[in-house]
């Protein structure tokens, strides 16, 4: 253990927009550094001058109660705020001052005039199409109904509580995927019959299975103590389940170590979904 | 209008992890270009030299097919792979590459050895937070039940298809909060009650309100002709929604032109939700 672990930096995200990019960059890098503590100070929607001299304010005053400038990841695009940030104690890493030259040069055209808002409402079809599928997952959710399945872009499937749900909700959130997803429940097992509703959309089915320990520590906190959370009733669920999407000759991953992102992207990778962008 | 506009470029987001990171950070950089139209490639969990020769080749086709270079964006760190990249026929913009010196710098300490999978299951404390907000905000949805209101972070409130489900999914999803979200409805008003549920915690209420002609839009895509998408209908409510919010004295904001996001970091930064992560 070395002696930075004590240390505490402050990391302040800066935008004229939301600032959903600045902290996605920034808590990207900042995983690369682990043995440092870390306070953040989000500050949106820094559009006016006298909400940078706030802000400069606030750095000033951070870089006094640390004893250590403060670390600013900023997608601010007006040149006379970018100056005023430059002069201030801190170390500003501006994500579109370096790369949108590159980008100019490349595309051989300057950038709009207008400040870009990347998570406004800059792209109407993109975010009509982000909300229709959240609405549309959320319509869809652990089976409620098998109607319009066939407006699914993906359907997932696996035992209660192996991660379907949250999985479904990002795919909507993040890529704008309508995502439905069903249960495979014991009554399917005792009966050996896959879901008859799911049938008809075998290319669209995606399963998730889990680790039987995670299982039974995941329901156990929803339902101590019950059949339903027992090792016992996991193992065969879980078994079960693995056999039928087999059978079925469905894809499935082990959420058990991954997260929501990586399940997302690998699923979207596996089958294909999105690829008509390439078009 | 522009001789670009015909101008298709070939955008490939390739990254050791989910590509989630340098999805968002490339989106955000191409909003600033509007002229051209991009084709969109994920190359996601580019880990071995095998994956890597193969992206190297699909760059080597995008160019070939385009007559342009592909531009990349990149969060690989591993520098042989970079070395690889750096040598096709492509614009390589890498976030990692140009940020960790500088941090490295300030910070005082090489960045860790290990690959850091920013949206893996790194940081488990802060990816549990986010899931169980998830479930929470999804169990707390549209009013559902108002048992465990007491472990809201924020409440929102507005009349049906406000935005209230999307915003507080967001919410949960990207920033871990537990967001409830209540419905006012006519009910509420011809008896002049505010939701009684609510009345004790009004430090986490917020709401949102809308303009009556996009909120007859919204309602009549759901149930066209219907009393309930009128727009009589839907001024009335609004306005008792709005009277009710000022009595009560919550603070709320207009959604008709704003995305999730830009609601989501308004109401982060407006109810100073997550200002103790500044401790």
């Amino acid at each position: 253990m070395s002696s930075s672990e004590q240390i505490s930096r402050t990391i302040f995200y800066i935008s004229d927009g939301t600032g959903i990019t600045a902290e996605t960059l920034g808590l990207s890098l900042l995983t690369q550094f682990n043995d440092i503590r870390f306070k953040t100070v989000r500050l949106p929607f820094v559009d006016t001058l006298e909400k940078v001299h706030d802000c400069r304010d606030r750095l000033q005053k951070a870089f006094e109660q640390d004893g250590f400038r403060p670390i600013v990841f900023s997608t601010l695009v007006n040149p006379e705020f970018n100056q005023i940030f430059g002069e201030t104690n801190s170390l500003c890493l501006n994500f579109f001052d370096i790369f949108i030259a590159p980008l100019e040069t490349e595309l051989g055209i300057k950038r709009s005039e207008k400040v870009g808002r990347t998570h406004g409402l800059t792209n109407n079809a993109d975010y009509e199409r982000r909300i229709n599928a959240i609405n549309y997952t959320l319509s869809h959710d652990d089976g409620i109904t098998d109607h319009g399945l066939e407006e699914a872009d993906v359907i997932l499937v696996g035992v209660s509580r192996c991660g379907k749900t949250p999985t479904s909700i990002y795919l909507a959130m993040q890529f704008g995927v309508r995502a439905a997803n069903f249960p495979l429940i014991p009554e399917d097992f005792e009966n050996r019959r896959f879901p008859e509703a799911l049938t008809r959309h075998k290319e669209k089915l995606f399963g998730l299975t889990i680790q039987p320990e995670r299982l039974t520590q995941i329901r156990t906190e929803r339902r101590p103590n019950s059949k339903y959370a027992s090792p016992e009733n996991c193992h065969y669920e879980i078994r079960e389940a693995e056999k039928m999407m087999r059978q079925q000759g469905i894809h499935w991953l082990d959420s058990s170590s991954k997260s929501i992102e990586e399940i997302s992207a690998t699923i979207i990778q596996e089958i294909k979904l999105l690829d008509n962008q390439e078009e």
